[in-house]
This record gives C-alpha cells, sequence and structure tokens, in this order.
C-alpha cells in the first residue's frame, strides 16, 4: 500500500506545473507548488501515508460537506433542502449569474459559496462564535484530532478580501433566505474555511462519511447514515465544481476539494483518503490531487460506477 | 397648454389601477397610488403644470442622471467611460446576473443601480457626505430650487432594507471597480435616492438637459453641452429600463423614471418635462406617468425620432 | 422479492396524478397516465417483474446512454470526448442557453438532446439508416430481444415536429461541431428515440450497463469495462435532467428517464432495473417511477453513496 | 459639403486596419478593406458623394429596417408587436442564448436576425417569393433605384453556410412563432441580406425614413410617419448591435449597420447618410463608417439627444 502511495507520488511530480496556487490572498499564495501528500484509511482501520502528508493548509472548500451535516444535525433533511437545493448548477464556485427573478433555494446547492453561507445559519447556536464553536467541535470529533484549529492569518485575510463571498451573502438576505447580521454569518463561514487541517485529519474524517457515520474503530455511530448519504451523494454531483462530471468519470468517488489545495475522497462502505496539492487547475481543483486520485483508483478499483 | 395638460391627466386618471405603488420600503408604500401630477417647462420660458404637481416624491432612479453629470463634471468622459459602459443590458434596473467571468464596465450602465453606485466613487470629495453635498447642490442648481432636501425618512429605510444594493457594491468591490468604504459609498446613493422633489423641479432640471446645459432663463452654461449630450443619449437607450424600447416608440424622447413614481422627460433643444404618478408597472416605471407622456408627445410631436 | 415489488406498486399507485404524460406528439399524450411497471434483473440471474412490465414504450431519451455506448465502441474514449463535454449543465433537456460565444464541446453532455444527437455522428456506418442499424443491433443484443424495433408512428410524429431539435442540430453544426446533413443525422436520432421496448428489454440492458459489459448469464464480455464506467458515471450526474442531484440523494445510482415513461436504473456490480410509468415530473421524469426506484433503493439498500 | 466629406473620407482611411471584413463568407472576405465611401441626401435635395460611393455591396442586416417597414405596411403595428419585441437584448446580432422557458416576442427585436427572420413572415404574399418581391420593390421605390437586385453569389453562399439561421429559424418554429417551412422563409430573409446596393441608394432610403415617409423631392407619403417613427426609434435603441448605446452616445441618430459595410444614418426631419466601408469592429459595425459618421455629426451638429 505504502508503495503504490509512494509511486503514486513519484508519478504525478511534474503536474503541479499544470496549474497554479490560488492568490488571491498572500496566505495561500505563499505555499510551495510542489508539495505532494496523500493519506488513506481503510476499513480494516490502517492508515497509510506518504510524500507531504503532515503539510498543513487550510480547508477552504473542503469544510462544506461538515457544514452541510452539521446543518442535517442541528436540523433536519427538510430544513436543509427548503433552504438549499442539490442540483449541479453548471457554475463555478463563486458564481453569481442568478436571473433577474427571485433567487430561490433551487438556484444554489451547499458545495457552492452561496448555499454554504446559508446553511451556516441553520447550525444550533446563540451566536455565531457559539454555532463555530459546534463546527470545529464536529471537526475535531470526526478527524480525531482535538488540536484542530483556524489558521488565524488565513483567517484574516479572508475577511479583509472577502467582498465576493459578503456579494453572495447580501443577495441571500435581499431574497429573505438568511436574516441574520451578514458579518455574523460571513465570520463563521470565512473561520470555517481558515481551520488547518492536513492530510491525515481529513482521510480519517472521509472515512467516517464513507462508513456512514459509524467510527471505524470505535464503531461508535457519530451522525445517522442518511446524513451521510445526503452528504456523499451531493459530493458525487456538485462536490468538485464545473470539473465534477470529469472527476465521475476518471476518478468515480464522492469528493470535495478546496483552493487550499486539499481534497477529500470518500469510497462508501470501504475507505477514507486526503490529499494535498495546493497547484490548482482552472476548475480550482488540485491538478496533482486529482491526478493521484485517478491512478489510486484505477490501481484499487475504486469507481463505484 | 394648461388646457391640454388638464385634459391629459383626466383622460389618464384610470391607469394607476393597473399598476402597483413600490412597497420595498413603507415609506412608498403608504403613498396615494391616485396622484398624477404634470409640469413643462418651455423654450420661452412658460412653465405650465396641471393635477397633483405640488406633491413631493423621492427622486429614487430620477437621480441617476444627476448622478452621472456630477462624475462627468468632477472626473472626464474618459474616466466614466472608463468605469462604466453604455449599452443597455437587456436586465431590469436590479438585476443580479453577471457572468462567473470578472464583472467589467462593458457589463453595466449607468442607468442601472450597479453603475450609478459606482460612478458616485468619481464625484469630487474628500469624503462622501462631500460628494452626496456636491450632488445636492447641483441637484438644488438644476431645479432652482435651494430648498430641496433628502427625504429622512425613506433615506433610512433606504438604507435599512437595501441589502441587493449592498450585493452589487460588494460585487463591484470584488472585481476593483471600487475600492473606498461599501457602506460609505451606499450611504452616498441612498441619500440621494431619497431627495424629495416635485414635477416642477424635475421639469427644471430636464429643461437645462434639454437646453445642454445653459440655463433657459439666465444663459448661464452650467455645464458642457456634451455632458448634456451624453446624459441624454443615455436616457434614450437605458433610460427606462426594460421598456426603453418601447417608450421610445410610444414617446420617443429621452426620460428617466424611479421607483418613486417620477419620470423626468428631456427634449433636446425644446423642453422638459416633470410627471409623477407612484403606481408602477411590471417595468418600474409609472403607469400613468407613461401615459401622460404618450400622450403629451402625441399632442405636440414630441417624438425625435 | 416479488413480494416486494409489488408492494412498491400498490404503495405507488397514487403518484401518477402527480404529474402529466408528455404531450407533445399524439402518440405519447394516448398513453394510460396510471401505468406502473417494474422489472428488477439480478446477480444471480434472477428476474423479477411486477404490475404493467409487459407495456410497450418508447425509449426517448432511455436511449442516450446507448448511443454513447455506440459511439465509444465506434470510435475512441478521446474523440467522444472531444465532441461532447461531461458536466452537468444546470439546464433541462432542451436548453437552449449557449451565449454568443462560439458553442463548445465543453457546453453540452451526452445526456441532453444537443450530445446525443452529436454522438450520432461517431456511430460506424457509411450512411445514417447504417449507423442505426448498429444502433438498434446493439439495443436487441444488450436486451436480448431480437424483436425490438421502431415504433413507426411515433418516429413519424417525432420527425415532424421535432423542430427544437432540428434547431439544436443546426447550431451545432454552424458551429463546425457536426458536418453531415441535419436531417440525415435527426432521422438516426428520431428513430432511436422512438425504439419500442418494455420494462424487461430495460432491466436486462441496465443489467449489462451494471456488470460492466459482461452479459451476466454467458459471462460474455460485450464492451470494455471502462465504456460501462464512463455511461453509469455520466448518468449519475447528469442521467435525470434537472433532477440528477435530487436523484442521487433519495434514490442513489444511476439512472437514465425519457419522456415516453421509462427509466434505466443501474446498480453497478449488483443489478439492473426497468421501470415504466408514464406520467411525468416536471424535470421531464416518470414521478411513479422515482417514487418506486426510491422504496425499491431503500428497502435494498441500493444507494452506491 | 463636398469638401466635409472629401476631409472626413481623408482623416478615416486609417480606420479599416483597425477591424477586418467579414469572412463567413467567401464573398464578402474578397471585398477590399480599405473602400470607404459616403453620401448625405440633404433636405433641400442636395445631394452630396465622396469617396468610394459608388462601390457595390450587399445590405445583409441594413435590409432589416425595410422588413420592418414591409412587415408594418402589409400587417399592423399591433401585429408586429404581437410578433416581436422592442427591447435591447444586449446580446450580438446571432445571439443564441434563449432560456429553456418559451422563446416569446419580448425575447427578441427587429433589429437581431431571429426577429427580421419573425417579421419575413407578415409581408404580404402568398409564396415567399411574392414576399421578397414586394420588399425588392419596395428598396428599389425609396432608393429610386429600379436596377437593384440580388447578389446572386452572396445568396447562394449564405444559403449555403446560413445554419446558425437556420437554428434561429427552427427556434423560432419550436415555439410557434413561425408556421411556414422555413427554408421558405430563410431563402427570401437571404435574398433580401443579398440584395446589392451602394451608398447611394442607402442615402435616399435613409432621407426617407427620415422624412417621415415622405418622398423629398416629389413629397408623395410614400407610408405613414408612424411606420417611419417605429423604424428609426428601434434603429436608435438596437440598431447597431451591442455597440447601440456607444453609437448614441458618439454619433447620435437612428442607423443601421450590416456586416457587408453599409451603414444607413436617419436624421428624423433633416437628412439620410449612406456609408460604405467593409472592415468591421467586434460589434460587427463598420469601423471606418463609424468614424466617418461621428466627424460628421460634429461637423454639421447632427445629433438629437
Amino acid at each position: 500500500m505504502i508503495a503504490l502511495l509512494e509511486q503514486i507520488i513519484s508519478d504525478c511530480a511534474h503536474y503541479p506545473s499544470q496549474g497554479h496556487v490560488a492568490t488571491y490572498i498572500p496566505e495561500l499564495a505563499n505555499v510551495d507548488p510542489n508539495k505532494l501528500g496523500i493519506v488513506v484509511s481503510l476499513e480494516d482501520g490502517g492508515v497509510f501515508a506518504a510524500g507531504d502528508y503532515r503539510e498543513q493548509f487550510t480547508m477552504q472548500s473542503v469544510v462544506k460537506p461538515l457544514i452541510l451535516l452539521q446543518a442535517l444535525m442541528d436540523s433536519s433533511i427538510d430544513t436543509v433542502r427548503a433552504l438549499v437545493g442539490v442540483e449541479a448548477t453548471g457554475k463555478p464556485f463563486d458564481a453569481f449569474n442568478y436571473s433577474d427573478q427571485a433567487l430561490t433555494g433551487a438556484h444554489i446547492n451547499p458545495m457552492i459559496n452561496t448555499g454554504a453561507i446559508a446553511l451556516c445559519t441553520l447550525i444550533r447556536g446563540d451566536t455565531y462564535p457559539e454555532k463555530f464553536a459546534r463546527l470545529l467541535a464536529l471537526t475535531r470529533k470526526l478527524s480525531g484530532n482535538p488540536e484542530l484549529d483556524v489558521d488565524q492569518a488565513v483567517f484574516h485575510s479572508e475577511k479583509l478580501t472577502g467582498n465576493k463571498n459578503r456579494a453572495l451573502a447580501y443577495m441571500l438576505k435581499a431574497y429573505g433566505m438568511i436574516s441574520d447580521p451578514v458579518e455574523e454569518i460571513l465570520d463563521c463561514y470565512f473561520r470555517a474555511c481558515s481551520i488547518s487541517i492536513n492530510c491525515c485529519d481529513l482521510a480519517k474524517i472521509a472515512h467516517i462519511f464513507a462508513s456512514h457515520g459509524v467510527h471505524p474503530a470505535t464503531k461508535e455511530p457519530l451522525f445517522p447514515a442518511e446524513y451521510a448519504k445526503y452528504v456523499n451523494a451531493t459530493l458525487a454531483t456538485c462536490g468538485m465544481y464545473d470539473g465534477s462530471g470529469e472527476f465521475a468519470l476518471t476518478v468515480g468517488f464522492p469528493a470535495k476539494s478546496g483552493v487550499g489545495g486539499g481534497i477529500m475522497g470518500v469510497i462508501p462502505r470501504r475507505m477514507g483518503i486526503g490529499v494535498f496539492a495546493p497547484s490548482l487547475d482552472k476548475h480550482g481543483n488540485s491538478v496533482a490531487g486529482v491526478q493521484a486520485l485517478a491512478r489510486l483508483s484505477q490501481a484499487m478499483d475504486l469507481s463505484i460506477y
């Protein structure tokens, strides 16, 4: 297994040059584009790692499945569905392309920024710091890493430069889809995006989605199986932005990428994967990360299709 | 002339029932929908008024030509053109329909909210209160009414509920088209929309655009003719929202409407018109106002086409 | 198994009243909206049927996975990918929403009409009747039913009224994506849509996609596994039109619906399903068919997510 | 006057290099890009010409105002308005960007291809050759040139390559906006686009629109003034494609351009202009033609705004 992972890392070493690291905040731009790490968490409890797997990076959009899960746990499937839709929009992650008629939940999904911002309001908590604390606690619990925390420099940069997200949030507010103060909601959202993590944490979180909410080691049920299936199905259709269809063909399992360079891969009933490689393709997905997952999928016959 | 205006008022009395007053803030919703006033300011200095011409209302989008004029006067034609385009977008006044690629000036024009908000930044002034003071002074000067002022109740309501405009402004900021603090720019924009005016003021302002910047009585040149033509041409193609083409056919001169119910009509080299009737059609234009202008255009052969 | 299917049929009997049969051609409108049939083809060779499973209906869009498969078999994955994309468009099956810039393969996918029409050109054959003959032969082979044939009345109606498809085809031609005569390509496409089939045929075809090209009984490899995965992955992200995301959540496996009322469900490595119920929801998917599949998925734990 | 025109021609000699001649059919591509001719037809009957004013070119979209006029004359304003709208769409002349909901007249206007194709059906005549004969007769009458005729080579090329127009026409048919055979309607439309003309003819046609249907010399009323205003107003808002707003600012009167390089300029109540210069800008408007008109407008104070 380790040999396979190392072979894959070696085979994918040239891919970062085909993309670019995200540059919208200096903290993301300063990363070494050639880093590549991968961790797989197997059914039998084995965890295998290779490459730059200890590298820390911020979750960015990889946190969206966790926001969705927390919203499902704290509200209900019906409440979540009433607020945000589930269809792929054919739009990139920050698309600003709503028609002149009223914006409705049907136009957005939990894997685009607008949908994830809206879902923050469904997390339980009297204040947004409380809501974020719940989300962080869940992320720590699923990863088994109580040390996980916000990268403050990234968080402050996101907050400073996040005007497109402000625009999206005010649009949600204008159409009555959220009612709390925009800056408080965004504070929670930006903190969530700024949680610092590594491939190992990611693989463990992915594994719990794969095992439908049951902790693979302790067998403790952490959340209902139907929530896991809700998240996994959403990842399969919308998790890789406008590259979701391509990813289904070439890799073939639910996954979520973030512009920090991470990808979380979920092979239902079987395993979880965490990958990190910060150079991104035109869709905002990790170039080397996608290639590594394609090779792993091929080698281990991981496609669910 | 008075007889003609009174006949028109009488003929148009039933139109308000075909529309609805704007309701997005209570101050606009509380107006009597059946009010209808009209004032024409003629070449020879004659000013004729009929109906509810003394009624005060807020300018709303009718202030857009004045924002454009002030921006032209304080910056230059080139600077204005570099920031906002001039093409009709085929989108309503608050359209939120920008593609996923970078927003550019070519996507907006000075007669939609996004464009007018952007143009506020080109008004001279160290602070936004200073910029607004200049705009108010210009409006007072063109109308010859030094009493013109902001309707504070409307202003505060606009500020409270203006989340769609916040979304538009943050989008401008996200794409680097504005750099000042959004709330300060919007404060200026909301104040401008909330200037209280009547048909008589509006007719006089219109007349100065018609006379290409020269005060009809004093013959004082208030601004260059090319700025007047810039504004008038923009009104002709984009002044009546998505009803601009229809208005060109049935009325036939540059005009600007606002959701407060006002319409400013400019007959170049000839006269200015102010109309007020708060019941709006689906495009956001005054129903009775458009009908009154169509009758007046027919009777006085005002179409420029 | 039979008891389960019959229970499902009984439970779903009231759903047809929530939709409407397709009416764009009289032949589709004349069908009894309350028909409901289901067939499952299991791994062990067992085939179970219930309800109106003998009812014949035309494939309509259910033929799209077969057009895609034939194009893959006769050209190659690279050629297919060069012509049509794989991303969900967020547009209904007959969307006509291409931007003013050149149309490219990236804007379409094999499960919308434009993509399927384009793929007809990649089927081997000197003439379009020859191409269609290959497609029909493949459909007969996969279903194990050598009697399958075109419903001539439906075909002639499609041809007569198919102007939206003509528009789509001429657009493909205008952008250089197809070069053969439009009417010849459409003749092949309309014939394909008009193949008459029943749930049993559909379940058997589905089963071969599920078994990755290997005939479940004879174990004969009919086409490469990678083509099956290509088709299945495409169905998972785009097979149910704008209801694909919803279907992934509530049912959870690759499927393709047609406005004739059929749905083909593929549970990879496990089983094939054919359903027929002609009353359609707003997305063009069989109302009772989707509900029956949701119940079956729940009862047999068929979700792949 | 001649001196002014010659000065303008000389000043604009370098503009053709900033654009490109249309190349979609060989007949258009073969033209000399540096040709530049201009003719003005004045109120007092004077006609002045300069440059390559004798050059023949095909009308292309310049024929659209004539199609609109003939439709108005043969049907009525109400019938024309019921079929096609009047709003600028913010889309180029061949935009293919209709939403998934039903296409309606409100989405199109007489100055884009879709609208002009639809209007051909409203011309009187039992057959499309008869309809075209009426349109040609009108064009000959307005230009005072009984020799005007179709350039057969251009017509046949248009017919051969006009697949985008076929797509637009089938879309109109699919939505029930036209019912006659598409190829017959397009035959009429392609012939209309292929009428060969020169600047002098164009200036005379323009002059009759300017004089509201009255022949400037004979004073014969050729069509009602309200039809002229309908056409002129439509040209003012939509005549120069996506450059209509820009043209209103820099030139300032109703005009229609065609990809053959012609522009017809209408100064209501005052004069008609014909320009020819085949090198086009990104909107499809003649580069040197627009510049020549801007200079002429400036020199003669022709802006109507």
